[in-house]
């Protein structure tokens, strides 16, 4: 039996949770010896529930007090390149969650601090570890379906991103909070890069719930051409209310192929003839995912303890900051927008 | 261009409509030209319903003043012989609803009538003509699951069968009024005929319903040995409430088969995350065997302008009397029942 | 019983066959009377099939000689304006297929006549009368998913078009022959006329398959902005050789709504375990549609009856054809277009 | 955080592994301490996969020298009784897979012994821990589909059971081997205990699988009454090749609920329209409930941990063995059997 690797959390929240699950019931090869949370009330309510009493308000203190080999950073996008560079630098390996962060250019400033340090660091694109996306991202590399020609994403979640996500200039907004794991899988499962992107967004819920964000959107959809002359397309809509929903379906040469599903527990009833058939729907994004979650943290425990680079790492959480920013200047500047501008000069919205 | 053979529907109820409608709007080689019912508002309002003038309150009476070669015989089961026998004798091709009639020497009665008017008998047993059981039952005889070793059946109907049918001196009940279908596809799908029978039956909803006959029942589970060593299984419940429900399920040596759905048309919704994803069911029988309906009125007529016997004849008709009744006899019994005693001597639940 | 429309097929071809079905066999309000077709072979093979005596190389020789009140057009897209503003010249009611022409001035031409001459114009958008498609907008209509927000909508169809058709010269390519279906559902179905087009397209197949006309392409994929502020997104592949495939997508502001199915027969099958559950995908259009062919004809013949306008007219055709057009004209130009100036300035692809 | 619970696995068989998967990756409160199995092989196999050097031929020997708390017993059902007895007389919890034995007798003894040394005893029904299962349990509880009418309850299994589990005389064969499940499911959700049991088996592989164990069957199809008046059915076929399946199907009076889906992983693909649609089926028993092997686990640690009762105990594994004699008997003697006679006086199949 292998010593457990000790994991520090960054981020109490949502996110966070999810993953001290992962590792306190799911990975043994994995201690979780400490919480970091910048909130007093996050910081004791998931100390509390997960029984952890290494509990830091920094990360620095943290890094100060508490012996670790690896974070899980879980904590909002616009703080994610300080303090993956700050673990990067002590030495921690990474486990960093999507959206990879702001800025091509903070991208690059995480992957060189993990470079510098030969520290592992890994995305949290837990749909790259989904047992679904996994066996259909074999069955097309064995050319099941021939050729991918054309793929379509979508993640629709149910309630409002957080506050500092609505506003593009905390966030790259939807395309990125959310959209994230759009980009990195149609990018995976096209195997080739988006060439030129266009975009279209609308707000149609903003108003009701109370969003001032200039530049707000909740509904948005996107056209990609790809290097290989695939084509693809992103949609997202948030707030859904309706459940949880991520799906792809892509046409290759010889056929079709759909991953995933709506329905969620197989529990078909019928109590009303003029209603019909209900079956449960996924309702939140740690349930649809919930084999993904725990596969991704096991593989990145396992990485750590084999000195293995993470299937998932900063290059793809990059291209993925890429897409989004390219989206999100189309919709801007009402045109296509190339994604090598983007990762070339950067850019960002002003 | 074939002269339109010319029928005469006997019995205006619903079953009734369903045939006049396929006769009238899917059927351009028949000539619907004459309607019979006992109740004048019955014929009243079908007859302007389908806008026929000839009307007539008994099967004699159009006999003696309209032309035509076929009658469709939609009346209640215990006026079957009486009916079958006289159009027979009358030298008109006869399709009669299921049940073919209450015994098997009434069903002896009526075969013996139309082979000697040489006139061709269909029993309304649609699911045969329904596309997907087509299809399902020339794969079957193609070979694709093997030999078929279970067979499942089920019919699920919404609402009280009509107060004549609740009594089983006069009907035979639910297992002859609704099971029918699943008597005749088990042994047409199996290819083998049912030897031995037991039956549990149950009465939740009737007293609910205000039904006061003795040996009522609204729910019946069927065993059955076929003469091929293969088993089988019927249910039925009536009411259901909850939509037609009508399905086949077939596990043959080398894989399975299902035949048929729950859900109705294909329009899913999800509006509310807690509930779940909706579908239409299926609400009524003539919603759910619409081809099914269209097509045997199709073969029939098809039957008569080319003089070849229809595809499910008294034969059919018989056995699925014979099952019925075996299945009656074995849940007053409680033991288990073979066919052949009912074929060879008769029996009526007194 | 009314005395039936005596009805002209024009175009001899697997469209017109599927429209003789209808009028022929779930019609009866409609009388066939003659087939025109340019093609001897294509004449006298579907003459036969469907036993008409009456048929003619041209609409004029038709016209000369045979009475009847209205046309079925089922010819390439560029004769219909010719053909399709003859009939309404004689008087004749005219049911044209889609797409409804090429160019938006020939769209003005055909109205211009069916109103000089009073006759009724229906073009043939049978997903209208596709049951599941009825009951969905009409539930969306009673706010049952709440304003559409983003709508997707899809055609992929199993071969390659007929030869005319490759070339944008002669056709507007997919966009208008296959996809003038996805156009016309999702203005009808989100309620509101596309303001913005924004297309890419690949070329996977037509190497492979002989296809040497420039601008080809066999994949399309195209974003759209509506007057009302939603979204959409139009997908085509053909060939895509999997199968026929429609559906359907709509995000409202309540919920979600999914029209259509890839399942075709509800028979499922399961013989071998690394492989697994098989179902039948709908293999042709007319399969796919078989009930929206059917009632579409039986609306077109109800409408003639009863001198009421049909459901879908000329004003929808045109609408179509200016979106396959600003499709067209924005991969051509790599930017979004303006569905406005289509229809103010016309476009033809030079 | 608890002291982890000290677990010996009794048998290092395929179900063994199952549960040692649970116990050592997804229950952070238990350790897997030893190993047992009469087989050498099988010992070093499972012992060198699991890394557990504390490995012994008997259970007496790993009581005489390994320091654990409770045992997960996997052996084959003729060796339940000794071994549960044992291990509750040294103080042991215990967690003994299905069928719990024998006979009542063996039953009753086992209930004696865990009860005198008031240690706990769980039977390994973990469909009870099937998210799906637990969700339709309650569901029904909660009165959605209103009293339950009839359940149809079925397990069919990809291959054939390990050669005892052939011979009625050292088994009870399928009903008990693979239709345990059954048993316990229809008595848990229906919330009534079977009365009348009746069978009906068949042999349709046997002899060319090479089994000659005289009353071999591989088909069985139960019909059962319940003391609450509802009926039920359950069938079983192995092998059935097919995959691996387990469905419950039940009718309340106020609707109908379908527990679980033969479709497995959400991938669906098609690539030949010939052929349709394909989705993965489950194919082993371990795939299919992974989520109930796993929670079962924790509810046995969590359950000795608090010192609490199993949610399923003796009483229910008492039940099911009862049930299985019951239908053995019944096709035995070809008529219905009433489970009280088995409970009060026991049978075997001699």
């Amino acid at each position: 039996m292998p010593v457990p690797s000790r994991v520090c959390l960054v981020g109490a929240g949502r996110a966070g949770k999810v993953h001290a699950n992962s590792l306190l019931n799911h990975t043994p090869d994995a201690k979780l010896v400490g919480v970091v949370d910048a909130s007093p009330e996050a910081l004791q309510d998931t100390g509390d529930q997960l029984s952890i009493d290494a509990r830091f308000d920094t990360l620095e203190a943290a890094l100060d007090d508490l012996e670790f080999e690896a974070v899980v950073i879980t904590t909002p996008t616009f703080t994610h390149k300080s303090l993956a560079v700050m673990a990067a630098e002590a030495g921690k390996h990474v486990f960093l969650e999507k959206p990879m962060a702001l800025t091509i250019a903070e991208c690059d400033a995480i992957m060189a601090a993990a470079q510098r340090s030969a520290v592992l660091l890994q995305i949290g694109f837990m749909r790259r570890f989904a047992p679904e996306f996994v066996a259909a991202f074999e069955r097309i590399q064995a050319g099941e379906i021939g050729r991918p020609m054309i793929i379509k994403s979508l993640s629709h979640g149910p309630g409002l991103p957080p506050p500092w996500a609505l506003d593009l200039k905390k966030s790259n907004g939807m395309l990125a909070e959310v959209n994230s794991h759009d980009w990195d899988c149609v990018r995976w499962l096209m195997s080739s890069d988006p060439q030129r992107v266009y975009a279209e967004v609308a707000n149609f819920k903003g108003a009701a719930r109370g969003v001032e964000a200039a530049d707000f959107y909740d509904n948005a959809l996107v056209n990609i051409r790809f290097e290989n002359g695939g084509l693809g397309s992103i949609s997202g809509v948030c707030p859904c209310d309706y459940g949880y929903d991520g799906r792809v379906e892509i046409v290759g040469e010889r056929g079709i192929m759909q991953i995933g599903d709506m329905q969620g527990q197989s529990v078909v009833v019928c109590t009303d003839r003029q209603q019909g058939l209900v079956t449960p729907i996924f309702r939140t994004w740690s349930e649809r995912f919930a084999w993904g979650y725990i596969r991704e943290m096991g593989h990145f425990i396992h990485c750590i303890q084999n000195d293995t680079p993470p299937r998932v790492g900063g290059e793809d959480g990059r291209w993925a900051v890429a897409g989004a920013l390219a989206g999100t200047r189309s919709f801007f500047e009402e045109r296509p927008v190339y994604v090598s501008q983007i990762l070339d000069e950067g850019w960002t919205p002003e």
